[in-house]
C-alpha cells in the first residue's frame, strides 16, 4: 500500500492516530520537504515514529518517483506531506503514477491552511479562490494572482494569500553551472507580501487594494501549540489591520514563519469583524474601517 | 483550558495525537452532534478515549453554553467537532463566549470536507464559495445558494455543495405542542440534490446548470478507510458524470451517507479531468463533455 499522509500544520503530534499507525507499519517513510515545512526537525519525527525518515526534495518527487513507489505493491510505503495531501498538485501526480502502476493507494487527510485559516474568525464559506504570492525579483514580477483577488473582491469574498517559501533554491549561476549548492531557506514576511500587493495594485490600477482602507489578517504558524519559551514564541499568532498598518509592523510582531495573509472581502459579517477585532493592531481603526468602508453594521 | 478539537472525517482514529492527549486529560468531553456526523457511534469513541462522552445537541450548545464552559478556567474541558472546528459558525460563537468569560481556549485542527474534497482530483485553488443545500419542502425552497453557484460559474470555478442532514428534527406538530419527539435522521442523497439543483435552475433560468452538459462529482464518506465488508462498504467513494447521469444512478452506487457534490467549473484543467475520469459513470461521455463543453484540451 502506498500511503500519502497529511501531517497537519505544526509538529509531530499533529499526525492522526490512523496516520501514525500507517507510518509505524511502513518499510520506508518519505517526507516531502519543499512545498511547505513543519515546525520541527526531521530527527524529532524519526524519534516519534521510531522510523528513519527520507527527505524527498523536488528532484526526487518529480524525477525519481519510481524509487519512492518501489515495492509499494508488496509492502507499505508512507509519503508524508505537511498539511493535507491535496494541498499541492505534486501529490496528485504521485497518486496518479501509483495508480498507473496498479499500486494500491490510500490518502490520510489532515488539517491544512485552507481550512485552518478559519481560526482568524472569517467564515470559510465566504472565501473565494486561494492565491499564491511569489518573491518578486527585479526582472520577474508575476501578477496573475491579482486577477483572482479582483474576481473575489468583486463578489465581496475573502482571499487567502499563501506566501512564498524558497527551500533548496539555487542561484542562477549555480543552476547554470550545474552546482548543487543551495541558498538558505527564505520565507516571505507579511510586510514584504503587503508591499508586493501594493506594487501590483499601482501597476494594474484595479482599485481593489488600498493601503488605508483594505482590511487584512496576518496569521503566523496556524495550529501551532508550541510555546517557544524564548520570548519570541512558536505559538500561532493573528494580527489584523489595514494593509498599511500591517506593513508598518516590526517583523517580530508576526514572529517566526510560516505566515499567510487574508484580504478581507466586502461581504464581511459583523460577527466576523468582532471575532477578528481582538487581534487588531488598532481596534478602533479596524472597527471604523469595517463600518465606514465595508458597511458592516454593528447594531 | 477549553479545547475545541476537530475529529476529522470518519472514525475514532482520525483524531490527531495532540487531540487525543487533550481528550484523555479532560474532566469533561462533549461531542457536537448536529452539524455533522462521524461514521462511528459514541460508545466506540468512549472506549477509545477511556472517557465518557456527552452528546451536545443544538439546544445545549446554543442555549446552555455555560454548562459546557463551566470550570474550564480551572480544569480541561474538550468539545469535539466532526471535521475541523471552524466548519460551522456555532463553534466560533462558543469560542467567543469562552473568551468573554476569560477562559483560555485552544483549537486543535483537523481535516474537513472543505480541504479533503481535493481527493476528487480537482485542485483546491480552483474552488469558489462553498454552498449548502437544504431539503426542500412543498412550501420552503430556499435558493440563495444558486446565486453563489452562478458567481462561481461565471469565474469558471468549482463549487462544493454540502448536502443537508437532519438530525434530531421535530415535526411542526411536535414543535408546536412542545413535544420533544424527534424524527429519524435524514441525509440528502445525490439524486435528491441534483433534482433540487435542476428545479432551481428551471425557476431561476440562469443557464448555469444543464442536466446533460454540466459535470459534477459525487463524493461519499470522504476520508473513510473502513471496509464495510458487506458489499456496500464504508469506504470513500467517488462517482462522477453529468448531472443527469448522477441523478439516474441507483442510490447504492453512492452507498451510505455522508455525501457531497462538486459542480465542476469551466476552468477545469486537463489533469483535473484525467484524475477524475477513472471515477466516471461513463468515461467516454465524461471526456467528450470535458472537451466539447468545457474546452479541456487533452493534447
Amino acid at each position: 500500500m502506498f500511503y500519502v499522509i497529511g501531517l497537519g500544520l505544526c509538529d509531530e503530534k499533529d499526525i492522526t492516530v490512523r496516520g501514525l499507525e500507517a507510518v509505524k507499519g511502513s518499510s520506508r517513510v518519505y517526507l516531502e520537504a519543499y512545498t511547505s515545512i513543519l515546525m520541527v526537525q526531521k530527527e524529532k519525527l524519526e524519534e516519534f515514529y521510531g522510523r528513519p525518515v527520507i527527505l524527498a526534495d523536488r528532484d526526487m518527487v518529480e524525477q525519481d518517483s519510481d524509487s519512492i513507489l518501489k515495492d509499494a505493491d508488496k509492502e507499505d510505503v508512507s509519503f508524508l506531506v505537511v498539511g493535507d495531501p491535496f494541498g499541492a498538485t505534486t501529490h496528485s501526480d504521485l497518486l496518479l503514477r501509483a495508480r498507473n502502476l496498479s499500486i494500491p493507494t490510500r490518502v490520510i487527510h489532515n488539517a491544512s491552511i485552507l481550512n485552518a485559516i478559519g481560526t482568524c474568525g472569517l467564515q470559510l464559506y465566504n472565501f473565494g479562490q486561494t492565491v499564491s504570492l511569489v518573491f518578486f525579483t527585479d526582472t520577474w514580477k508575476p501578477d496573475s494572482f491579482y486577477d483572482r483577488i479582483q474576481e473575489n473582491a468583486h463578489l465581496g469574498m475573502h482571499t487567502l494569500v499563501l506566501l512564498d517559501i524558497k527551500v533548496k533554491e539555487q542561484t542562477i549561476e549555480n543552476l547554470i553551472k550545474g552546482r548543487k549548492i543551495y541558498e538558505p531557506p527564505r520565507y516571505m514576511s507579511i510586510p514584504t507580501a503587503v508591499s508586493q500587493l501594493i506594487e501590483v495594485e499601482e501597476t494594474r490600477g484595479g482599485g481593489i487594494l488600498s493601503p488605508s482602507t483594505t482590511l487584512a489578517i496576518a496569521v503566523s504558524r496556524v495550529g501551532s501549540q508550541i510555546d517557544g519559551g524564548d520570548g519570541n514564541g512558536g505559538e500561532q499568532r493573528i494580527v489584523c489591520g489595514t494593509l498599511e498598518e500591517l506593513a508598518s509592523q516590526n517583523s517580530e510582531v508576526f514572529g517566526e514563519p510560516l505566515h499567510s495573509l487574508v484580504i478581507v472581502g466586502k461581504r464581511m459579517h459583523h460577527l466576523e469583524s468582532e471575532y477578528a477585532e481582538v487581534f487588531a493592531v488598532d481596534k478602533e481603526n479596524w472597527r471604523r474601517v469595517a463600518r465606514e468602508v465595508y458597511g458592516v453594521s454593528f447594531d
